[in-house]
C-alpha cells in the first residue's frame, strides 16, 4: 500500500460528501507576529490589544485573513493536490475572531460537481468550515476548483451546480459580539476618514509597493500548511515556483491600509479571482474601489464593500481590457465587506 | 478628498507641536523569536527568563533595540515619509523594559525647525516618546531629518535648533528598577570580561559577518510596522531597496556579542549616523571602541559608553578619511551606553 | 587581553571535562511558529494543542528536531569553532518534551579524544544535555567533530575513543510521561497508516520538495543561536554560504509528513551523517527505509526505526555507490527511533 497521499481525483468527490481535513492548529503571538513581518499589516484592532478592547474585543484578534489561511491551508491536500485551476471563491463570512491560544480545524462539504466537456477534469465545488476547539464555526466559505480526473473512463457524475449568492447582503454578515465603534480612535488608528467620507463609485490607489522575494512567499504559505508543491519545488516548476494566491490578497490586504486604514475587520468575502499568475520579483500593488455601504445596527460600526484589485505593474484602475478578460497586470480582484465606524 | 495619506512638508510643522503617531502594537514572545532569527542576538539577558530573573527582572524583556524599532516605525508616517536624509539622533533613553504583553505608542514633539538656505527643504527636531499601556514612557530620543517643502513659497519658520547634549552623562541614565549584576552567572553569559576589563580608548574587531538578503531586511523593518517604500518597492528604488537603518544598527549591535557580551542592557543613544547605505548583498561586520566608562550605583551594574561601527568591507578600525568624512566602507556610527557586570 | 571567542583548540580538550555552555533561552510559541514557517511541519501533536492533550501531554510541545537544535547551537562555540568536520551523532534520546515557557541550556562533557595521525588534527567526542529550567535533562546525544590544533607541537592526548551504541534499543527510549495512543485520531493526523502497516525493509519515497533560499535557512540557523560564520558570511566562503546541517535534517524530517504523517515523536537518534554539503538553490527531497519496529508498553504506542535521507537530485532510494560512499546528491542519512500509535 502507498503511503504518500496522491489527493483526490475528481471520480473520488459525491455530492454531499463531508471531509475532515487534517492537521489541527493552535495559534499564538508566534503566528501574529509573523503576520506583521510578512505583510505590511498596521489595521489597529490586529496590532493592539488596548485597540481592541477599546472597540469591545476581548483581545487582539489573529488577522481576518490569517485566519483564511489557516482554514485554506488544511483543505489543500484534499481538495487542491491535483486541481489545476482555483477558480472562485463565494459566500465566506467571518462568524467569530480567531484569538491566540485557538485552535483551528477544517471540514468541507462537497456542494457540487460537474464533469468537464473534454471528459478529463471537472469542477468541484466545497463548503469549507473553519472550527474552533469549542467546535464553533469561526468561518466558513465556498470554494470551486478545477480537478483532474484519474480515471478517465469513470463516468461522468450527475451534474449539480449549487445556487451561489453573487454578493452577500449586509444581513448575511455577523458582526462580532461585542464590536462597538462608537469610541474609535482615529488618530491610533492612523487616518480620519470613516464610514460616512467613502462614496460608492470611489476608488483609491493605494500607492505603496513591495517587490515579493521567494523566501517571504514560502515562510507565509507554509505557516498556513499549505504544502502544494507549486509554491517549493523548482524542480516541479522550473519556470518559477507559483506564489500562493493568498499571499497575494494578504499582501494587497495589507496595502490598502493606506487609503482604508479604518476598514477594520474582513466580514465577508463576496467572490474573488487569481486573474494572472505572480511570482518572485513582481511588484504587488493595489487598488480599491468602493462597491456599496450599509448600516449594521452595531454601535458606531458600518459596513463597507470593496473590490480590491492587486496588480504587477502598469496603472492603476485598470482591470479588464476590451475583450472582458483580465488586464495581464492584474494578479488579483477580490469583492469583500468590511466593518467600518460610522 | 483624497484618502492616502500624503505624509507632513516641511512647512506642516510648528516647533510646540505634538504628533500622536498611529499604530499601536502589542508586543509578544512571537515578536521576541522573530528578533533572534533576524539577528545572531545573543544577550543572555534577552534569552533567558531564567537569566533576566537572576539579574532582578521580572522576565527577559524585548530586547532594546526591537522597543526603539516599534516606537520608531510608528513615526514613519508623521515624519519621514517626505524626509530626504535621516540626520541624526541625540538624549535617547531607555526609561523602562519592555515585555511581552506590553502595548506601545508614539509621540513626537517638534523641539527645532530650521530652513535651509535652498528654500526647498528644511531640517525639523522632534522629542519622540514611546509610551505604554500603563502611560509610562518606556523610551524617548531626540531624531532629526531633513524634509522636503512642498509649497516652496510657504513663508519660513522663525529658526529654531534645540540644545542637544552630545553626551548623556551617566546621572541621565535609569537603570531598570531592581536590575542587579550581583551574582551575575559569566559562564551562561558567554564571556568572562566584566566590567573592570575593559579600558577607555580599548577597540575590539567583532570578527564575524552577515551578508543580507533582501527578504530578511525587509520582514525585520515591516515586522516594526516601517513601511517607507525605499525599503520595499524596488520599482520606485531601481538600484536596490535602500535597507533601513535600524536594520543595520541590529545587525552590528547582535554581531557586537562577539567581544561585548555581558554589554547587556542598552541604556542610552548619545548619537548616530548612517554613514553609508546598506543593500542586499552587502555583509556587515563591526568593531567598537570603548569611549566611556562610569559607577552606576546600583549592584554590581556598571555603565559602558562604546562606539559601534558597523561596515560593508575594508579594515576594521577605519572611520573617517583625511578629508573628514566617512570612509565608504562605514554603514553606522552609533555611540550608545550599556550596563555590565562590574 | 583579546575579548573575542577564538574557540577551542584540540588540545584544550581533556576527558572528563565538563563544558557549560552559554546562553539559556526560553522559548515561546513564537519559536513554534517559526519552526512551521521555516518547514513544511505538521505532525498534529507538535501543531495542535488539542490533539497533544488527546494524547496524554499537557499541551503541544515545541518539535523534538527545535528542541536538538537550540540545545545544538549552544555547543558551536565552545565545541565547533574550529572544526573542519561534523563526523557523527549517537546515543541521542529525547528523555522530556519541551514546551513553551521553558528554559533551555546546554553542557557537553568531553568523551573521547584522538590526534590525527597528521598531527594537525584530532577528534573530540562529547556526550552533550540539554536542561530545562528545572534541572532535568530533556535531551541528550554523543556528537564527535574533527577539530584543528592551534599549537601542532601540543602533545598527543592518551587516545579514547569511547564505546557507542550503533543503536539504540527500544529499551534505552523514553516514552513521554502520559503519552496514549489509544484514542488517536487518524483523520485529524492526516493517513491512515498505523504502526502495524509499515514493513521492515520498506521504502518510501517523500515525493515533496523544497528548493532552499538562503534568508530562511539563515533565519532558521540564527533562531538556534548557531554563529558560526560559515552559514551567514559570504566573504569567509565565497563558494556560497554552508547550509547548517541541522537545517537539512529538520526540512527532511518535515517533508516526511508525506507517508510517514503518523511517525509523531522522534525519541531516538542511532546516527547520522551529512554526506554531502548542501547550498541555496539546492531542491531538498527524501525518502525513508524502515530499518526495525519494537513495542513500548505504553497504551497504543509503539515504536518505529527509521532511515531518513535526504537528497539535492537523483532517484529516490540511492544510498552509497559501488565503492561505499555516499551518492553525491545525498545529504544526509540520518537513523532515528520514532512513536507511532499502533
Amino acid at each position: 500500500m502507498a503511503k504518500t497521499n496522491p489527493g483526490r481525483f475528481f471520480e473520488d468527490y459525491t455530492v454531499g460528501q463531508v471531509i475532515d481535513h487534517a492537521v489541527p492548529r493552535t495559534v499564538s503571538g508566534g503566528e501574529r507576529a509573523l503576520y506583521h513581518a510578512l505583510y505590511p499589516a498596521r489595521h489597529a484592532l490586529y496590532s493592539s490589544d488596548e485597540f481592541a478592547r477599546a472597540s469591545g474585543l476581548p483581545a487582539s484578534p489573529i488577522d481576518d485573513l490569517a485566519a483564511f489561511h489557516v482554514v485554506f491551508g488544511k483543505t489543500v491536500p484534499d481538495v487542491s493536490l491535483n486541481a489545476v485551476a482555483n477558480l472562485g471563491y463565494a459566500e465566506g463570512r467571518w462568524l467569530k475572531p480567531v484569538y491566540a491560544g485557538d485552535t483551528l480545524r477544517s471540514t468541507s462539504e462537497v456542494i457540487g460537481l460537474k464533469q468537464n466537456s473534454n471528459g478529463k477534469t471537472g469542477v468541484v465545488y466545497v463548503r469549507i468550515k473553519g472550527i474552533n476547539q469549542n467546535d464553533e464555526v469561526v468561518m466558513e466559505y465556498v470554494r470551486w476548483v478545477m480537478v483532474r480526473k484519474n480515471n478517465i473512463d469513470a463516468p461522468a457524475p450527475e451534474a449539480v451546480v449549487p445556487d451561489l449568492k453573487q454578493v452577500l447582503s449586509v444581513e448575511d454578515l455577523v458582526i462580532p459580539e461585542g464590536l462597538d465603534f462608537s469610541n474609535y480612535d482615529f488618530t491610533l488608528a492612523g487616518e480620519p476618514h470613516r464610514w460616512g467620507d467613502y462614496e460608492v463609485g470611489e476608488t483609491i490607489d493605494h500607492v505603496d509597493g513591495v517587490t515579493i522575494e521567494e523566501a517571504e512567499h514560502m515562510i507565509a504559505t507554509r505557516l498556513w500548511q499549505n504544502t502544494a508543491k507549486v509554491h517549493f519545488d523548482l524542480t516541479f516548476r522550473p519556470d518559477g515556483r507559483l506564489i500562493y494566491g493568498g499571499h497575494v490578497i494578504s499582501m494587497a490586504r495589507a496595502l490598502s491600509f493606506n487609503g482604508l486604514a479604518n476598514a477594520q475587520m474582513i466580514v465577508g468575502l463576496n467572490g474573488g479571482a487569481h486573474a494572472n499568475p505572480c511570482f518572485a520579483g513582481d511588484t504587488v500593488k493595489c487598488w480599491t474601489e468602493v462597491l456599496d455601504k450599509a448600516e449594521t445596527g452595531a454601535p458606531g460600526v458600518g459596513a463597507i464593500r470593496l473590490r480590491l484589485v492587486a496588480t504587477k505593474g502598469g496603472e492603476p484602475f485598470v482591470l479588464k481590457g476590451e475583450n472582458g478578460k483580465y488586464d495581464p497586470n492584474v494578479l488579483l480582484d477580490l469583492d469583500y465587506w468590511a466593518l467600518m465606524p460610522m
